[in-house]
């Protein structure tokens, strides 16, 4: 085998229509935003990638890009130098929304290496899978994500879901969803209406579906003594209790006191997260996301700290395409101690750009792509058309609060506020 | 590419020479052992790994051999599992001598991965630093490995290096080992003399190497309380001081009233000991060592969890041929944070059973090879050699002791015995 080098970087925005999910910081927004990378090799293979497209993040892939070329594509260490040392500053880097970080190395690291695993698998001849120590399962298992939500944007007609408010409507959509999908375990997006309400709903997903395994994540909507009081109306019907309150202090408080197993996607998302929370015993599963843990080969790292400091794993998802899903569920496919179904945004988007026919969901879970790289291919009309829709719909950054006050003036997004 | 898989696995134990090295436990027999691993695929491709070949290790080995045809080659994850489930029982596994393990997995595991690691690497064109991220340094630094040592083994001549019994000989070995490889970094192995001989061959190697890295180990030989002692009078004369004494808890009493990093290569050897040790803050450097860390991607893991947890990264040695060398040098030149000079006792051996012209020293470092694979090729006629040796010696286990008290029958291995 020859060498192979990257010549050239494409970063195309796209956006995708999202339905009116509701969470603790607003509403999501009418289109969602995802950055879709290309990678060309002077070999002529193309590898794919995709991410976040909030402007901030858009301009800092973009500096990488630029000095990408001449990369050996097995280089992933010195795609890691490069990002580090062309992001000059470690300033906070706010990415989709929610996430804080120290230093957004890792995050802008992500799809290029994702692309270049995807490269490296077609050249070779192997599923992205093999590179990361192989599959240890053919499928992997996702979990239906509900949400509360309006019945459409207003202005709008309501979309396919529907409303859902309350928790008979919860139950709709979790059938809805689990006949649809196969789906064996279940999670509520909470933090949107008083505890007692999301108990209440947790509670009739539990009747009506007695053999799945259930979450509710209120994004840390909640004090420590809500959390703890949450969790023990919850014991034995929920398998984690995911960031009910904010920060590792306030999750270790609420740790000791439950048998529950905490969960988080907010006060471990970097790898400098994981000696306090350790110390603290603060969390008992980790969501891991190659979107903000610098990439699958980092997030193997994860996995193997989570399995050495003897916390579980599970996988955590924001809105996102067929790239980013076949990324996923070659990292899970290939992740051994990742034993929770991943969280996916998948069944809410009506749009993609990869070409059909691979990743569908069968019995809650997607089958492992075999075919070399990640084993999806890029639809270019539709790229074009989803970028089109980037162009038009005036969105450039997730701001679920800013959308959520257009309607709600007075709304104000804190956590720990019930 | 074609699926490539195991077809037949050849273990092969082998002697070669050793001179009577000193230690805590007693000294080196007049041969060391070792297995050589050779992976056969049904694509005409062998894969080479190395490790120890005590008798029960032996067997293991036989065990997990007889279990791999029809494996791919890529799936790493696969082999781990086969030897998990193979090695029915995780009763002690006495390794080489000194370590104790729950569980011999990861020793077993070792010489497998790195053998398919090679075989990648010959199918792919690419050196196994490829395969492992990449290598960020073209050369990987040793350091010069000195001991205490007898002129030559009773009843035979004086080996080329003769007798080292004090300071001035220690200084004279050293010159000589600088001389002729170039090693920027000396380490002494102790535990041998009382600790104020130790610590006055250590003060002369500093006054004849002021520009040199020091270290020393004594194999945890020193109490709690003599280790503060020697720190105190070390202080600012060596990088780091590895095992002074045995045991998490001990480093951790010892690391509180130093400032000099504490090393290990003892009390951290396995996963599971290294949430305690963080715990306690009971050690700054891990020493990795392949062997039994699990090959060279879960050494990685450990790369990474050093990293992560703020420790620093060495790399341990035992006695060992071109294979274990060639697989050293990868992992350290495709391992960011190892930054410490590696150990290696290669100066001591006369014998190998790779092909030369490879893994030469200069400088002190020995340059990365980039042929495919590991880059070594075995030499067929002195594998056979060293195998009909191990054959004729009668050694079948590590066993410095029970060597050493031949001579002086009331020679007692007590750690803390200082
Ligand atoms: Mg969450
Ligand atoms: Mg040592």
């Amino acid at each position: 085998m020859t060498a192979s080098r990257i010549s050239r970087v494409v970063v195309t925005p796209v956006a995708f229509t999202d339905p009116p999910l509701l969470n603790v910081v607003g509403v999501h927004q009418p289109f969602a935003l995802r950055a879709i990378i290309q990678i060309h090799t002077d070999s002529g293979t193309v590898g794919l990638g995709e991410t976040y497209a909030d402007e901030a993040h858009l301009a800092r892939l973009g500096t990488v890009a630029d000095v990408l070329a001449g990369l050996d594509v097995f280089d992933l260490n010195g795609l890691r130098r490069r990002v580090v040392d062309v992001l000059e500053d470690g300033g906070g880097a706010k990415v989709a929304g929610m996430l804080a970080l120290k230093n957004p190395a890792d995050v802008v690291l992500s799809p290029f290496e994702v692309a270049l695993l995807d490269i490296q698998g077609k050249e070779l001849g192997r599923p992205v899978s093999d590179l990361l120590g192989g599959a240890v399962r053919d499928e992997v298992p996702f979990s239906a994500y509900l949400f509360y939500k309006w019945a459409g944007h207003p202005g709008s007609d309501a979309d396919a879901w529907g409303e859902a408010l309350d928790p008979d409507a919860i139950v709709a959509q979790a059938t809805r969803m689990v006949d649809a999908y196969g789906f064996t375990a279940i999670k509520l997006k909470g933090g949107v209406f008083a505890p007692q309400q999301e108990v209440e709903a947790v509670k009739a997903l539990s009747a009506a579906f007695p053999d799945h395994k259930l979450r509710i994540d209120p994004n840390g909507a909640w004090t420590v003594g809500t959390s703890i009081q949450v969790a023990k109306e919850l014991e034995g019907l929920i398998e984690y209790l995911e960031d009910p309150t904010p920060g590792i202090d306030g999750m270790a408080q609420v740790a000791r006191q439950t048998d529950i197993p905490l969960a988080t996607n907010m006060c471990v998302i970097a790898f400098d997260h994981l000696k306090p929370a350790v110390g603290a015993d603060a969390v008992q599963v980790v969501l891991s996301d190659h979107h903000y843990w610098g990439g699958l080969q980092r997030s193997r790292l994860l996995g193997g700290i989570c399995d050495t400091f003897g916390m579980g794993l599970s996988m955590h998802s924001n809105s996102h395409l067929g790239i980013s899903l076949a990324a996923m569920t070659h990292l899970a496919a290939a992740t051994p101690n990742l034993t929770y179904a991943c969280d996916t945004h998948y069944p809410w988007k009506t749009e993609d750009l990869i070409k059909p026919g691979v990743l569908d969901f069968a019995g809650g879970s997607v089958q492992v792509p075999n075919a070399p790289g990640l084993g999806v291919e890029l639809d270019e009309d539709a790229l074009g058309r989803l970028h089109e829709q980037y162009l038009s719909c005036g969105i450039r950054g997730r701001d679920d609060t800013a959308y959520l006050r257009t309607f709600q003036p007075d709304f104000t997004p804190n956590t720990a506020r019930w």
